[in-house]
């Protein structure tokens, strides 16, 4: 690693342009620019070593002009596409980060990164899981998972839950999460390949590929005769409206995403809402910012669960930063077989 | 008032059969029929003369085919219209209710109706206020009101409240409740005289007419600049999708009716759900009827608040069960002015 002071060539991922429609890989460009591996005297800010990056769907917001300032803030064209991800301290001014820390949080898509706002920023004490789990598992992703299900769904055991996008970064968590309450759980999925994962290595109790279903709302009701009682939303659109028709009485959908709206100039529009109505439908966004007081409670339940199998974890691995924007946009496709992870350096 | 045993005639109005679009005077007649006035012998049945009947917009779900047992039972065809109203007991197998006894509950349009299954009725203690009242502020639109603003928006003192259809039987009450607890609260109704009604009589801080509004987002705008915290939701379609634009964070939407939707055999599509996913909306429905075990501490609450002054209701009366078919259908095109009541006889 090189010591401090240095200044060094620095590989970065570019943020050209405001989106519109579906992201490409021409959205971003692959730069080389140098940084200088020293913090500032007397600031709080961290230079770090990024080793994995996270490709999440709620990038996509990101990547529209967006003014309001309560919500996510834009990418800046010209600058480094931000992210999740896991990386080593080179030099830190913030007394909690000391060099050689390994932490995770929001870091930009670059070989080194100089993060003054630490905040959002977790020092990695647990180091006998794969580091790539802070972007997935034991990261947003993971508390993503935790939080809706456990905090906004309210699950009970025997309950009847249908995950979408169910073999995605979080997906594969709520229903293994839902399993472990003893709950029945199906998801769906774009592919063969993710349903035989769904059904044969994530322990769902039954799953579909969306793509060969031309009738949403039978199929849901072929997996649920009795209804369905959590529905974790990760989709949005259609796949809404097919799951409003099949919920129970008091049934909660957790809207955790709406991926299929994304990249919409105009989004699809609901027609089942009246079913909230007389089914007595809770329907309930969260943000996982709002849970990260929690990371160390989440941390205690799901650390042991990874170390004795009973929770596992499909990851899709790209190498190197000039494959991180066909990482990121094969999202929006389905590309991903599993949390997508990009490698920039393993250590 | 006819003794035990007779025979009277008995003026109904009578479903004429399921309805497509929306429902017309023509789809119910008026009809002579006969009846005992003595409850079966050792049976349950109550036997009441009917005095004020309640016209509510869910009425328009029942007039549909509606196979689901889970949901509202549909209307008979052939059979009379049912309904929440106030009656008088004629005659009665039922230990808790005697000749002479005041009741309010489901009974049926016409002039006397024999209830079997007396579970949805309850006595009436206080006489002291109309009797009226029973089918609106003290019956079950009061008692949605009160549990779906209490209950299900959960508000806080200071908060923005929007009620839509605010002037009608539930809305004018949800925002004098609000008012109560010292939120800000705007109403929409469909008239100059409604909104005059809001602001001058019903308190509330503001109101406007959403058929003189081309663009209802920025109507919602102008009214709530720093956004709605609660949104009481009576309306369905457009409605939701300008509200959901104006959302605060951690706002709440009690969907307590989509009148605008209950006659479209397409229901408008809602665009913009993705807003409850950043803004943390909890949108959830509810039913009435799971409250009625709160009954009496909700007469509690308002009984003293009617006899104060601290709450008005109006009402907007028709004379006659002849006129009854017309002011049910009036509802669906906003004629009402306040509750709609149908008075049968007054005592």
């Amino acid at each position: 690693m090189a010591g401090n002071g240095e200044v060094v060539s620095n590989k970065q991922v570019i943020f050209k342009n405001f989106v519109e429609g579906f992201p490409k890989e021409t959205d971003m460009y692959v730069k080389t620019s140098s940084v200088s591996l020293k913090a500032e005297e007397g600031s709080n800010a961290v230079v770090v070593k990024n080793l994995y990056l996270s490709c999440d769907p709620y990038m996509r917001t990101r990547m529209t002009f967006n003014p309001d300032p309560s919500e996510l803030s834009s990418f800046v064209p010209g600058y480094p596409v931000q992210g999740f991800g896991v990386a080593k301290v080179v030099d830190s001014g913030h007394p909690e980060f000391k060099k050689g820390d390994l932490l995770w949080g929001i870091t930009g898509w670059e070989e080194y990164s100089l993060i003054r706002n630490s905040e959002g920023l977790f020092k990695i004490n647990h180091t006998d899981v794969p580091l790539s789990y802070y972007t997935g598992i034991l990261g947003m992703p993971g508390m993503t998972a935790w939080a809706g299900f456990f905090e906004v769904c309210a699950p009970k055991k025997g309950e009847y839950v249908y995950v979408s996008a169910a073999s995605g970064a979080v997906g594969q968590l709520v229903g293994q999460f839902a399993k472990l309450m003893g709950c029945y759980v199906v998801g769906s999925a774009g592919s063969k390949e993710k349903v035989e994962l769904l059904k044969n290595k994530l322990g769902f109790d039954d799953a579909f590929n969306y793509k060969e279903k031309k009738d949403l709302v039978s199929a849901l009701k072929r997996c649920f005769p009795e209804g369905i009682d959590i529905y974790f939303e990760n989709v949005g659109g259609k796949m809404v409206d097919a799951g409003l028709l099949n919920m129970r009485d008091r049934a909660r959908i957790a809207v955790c995403g709406m991926v299929s709206q994304y990249n919409l100039s105009k989004p699809e529009g609901v027609q089942n809402l009246m079913h909230i109505l007389h089914k007595r439908i809770r329907m309930e966004g969260f943000v996982v910012f709002d849970f990260f007081n929690q990371y160390s409670k989440f941390l205690e339940t799901v650390l042991p669960s990874i170390r004795e199998g009973k929770v596992v974890y499909v990851e899709d691995i790209a190498e190197g930063l000039e494959n991180a924007p066909a990482a990121l946009v094969g999202l929006f496709s389905g590309q991903n077989v599993g949390k997508q992870v990009v490698v920039v350096a393993r250590e």
